[in-house]
């Protein structure tokens, strides 16, 4: 196992989140950083699906990934594994990133050449629901065995995302999950959300949620451009 | 479907959780009810763990359920097959109970002659951890798919709980889940902790829990006929 460097974050002491989350967006489409923040419940994939996507386009951008939890380093490690830059952030607590705390991150990640930075927030469905974190783009995973109830108990999560990747595919023979009943419950939280449904174990879904993900950078690319 | 009664519970306004909590906990004592927080991430089981619960002992003891969630009634509509009183929380977005918080609930379900009451937390498992809800029991789920590796990502939940119980076991044949080093890991956080495999689906493992449950009341009755 490689060693990987921990960032213990500080709480922010802004009070202002949406101007502070604004503020970050500006500056990383003028350094031509795209952030992804990832979210999900605890276990649902978020690293697998990472691992997968460096696999499928690592070499067609360069990806730095941010890792927070609250406690260990084993996601940092692992994703260590595939060669891509990565930090472990530790929230000392804390159930979600704010924009001045994925700010401290992204400083220790140290961003230089990456294009696509990704975090990988606390493993939550509500906080980190809450707070902007500055990302170009909102994505959460759900996996089957969660159940597909899961858009009706936590609506603002499923409200906020631009994509929802449905993970763990290939067990849907052992749970009752309805996929078309998912999709209805997402859709009524969110009429524009994209939905993918993909397996991080075997790779299937993995091409169209990367080639979502790259043609999403293409066209904040162009609207950076635009209003240059 | 009957219909449930739910209730929008107001956010706190005590500075001491922990000083809220010991008094409801004391009253609750006086009163002979046995108060169980149950916890876990969302999809873990809670609901079904409680359905197989109700079966196996809703003839020994009367139950009561307090189903906490951000939106939504469908845990509550389930319970209520059950025969068991219950009661919908709606926490207006916020990601865990407090002792003032359950207080409202407990009024909610009018306790009157229930035994053992189950507050069936937001699912998350960070900040339900901190804070002290007055329960005589924190009781946790940790499903298979959800990984081995959650004790060392989610610390305090882990050490503040008194059982672990490791769900859906039924599908261990498909999933990557040591359930020796879960075990361990477990424990590393909380040497104390009882844990217990079950599968809510099958019923598996549910005579352990529920014997241990009740045996628990049976030393929190003793403890205050002693106290007396």
């Amino acid at each position: 196992m490689s060693d990987v460097r921990i960032l213990e974050i500080k709480q922010s002491v802004f009070a202002d989140n949406d101007k502070q989350a604004d503020e970050l967006r500006r500056e990383l489409k003028a350094k031509g950083v795209f952030l992804l923040n990832l979210m999900s419940s605890p276990g649902s994939g978020k690293t697998s699906t990472l691992m997968q996507t460096i696999a499928a386009i690592g070499d067609k951008v360069k990806i730095g990934v941010m890792e927070a939890d609250i406690d260990s380093d084993v996601d940092a490690k692992t994703i260590a594994g595939s060669g891509a830059k990565v930090i472990q952030l530790h929230t000392g607590g804390m159930c979600h990133l704010d924009a001045a705390m994925t700010r401290q991150g992204l400083e220790g990640l140290e961003t230089g050449d990456v294009e696509l930075a990704i975090l990988e927030n606390v493993g939550n469905l509500v906080c980190p629901a809450e707070f902007d974190t500055g990302a170009s783009k909102n994505a959460m995973i759900l996996s089957v065995p969660e159940g597909d109830d899961k858009p009706l108990k936590y609506p603002l999560m499923f409200s906020i995302c631009d994509v929802v990747l449905i993970n763990k595919i290939d067990v849907l023979p052992y749970f009752d999950f309805d996929m078309e009943k998912c999709i209805e419950n997402i859709h009524m939280r969110n009429p524009n959300a994209k939905v993918i449904p993909i397996c991080a174990k075997t790779g299937e879904g993995i091409d169209e949620w990367t080639n979502w993900l790259l043609e999403q950078r293409e066209i904040w690319i162009k609207e950076a451009e635009l209003s240059n």
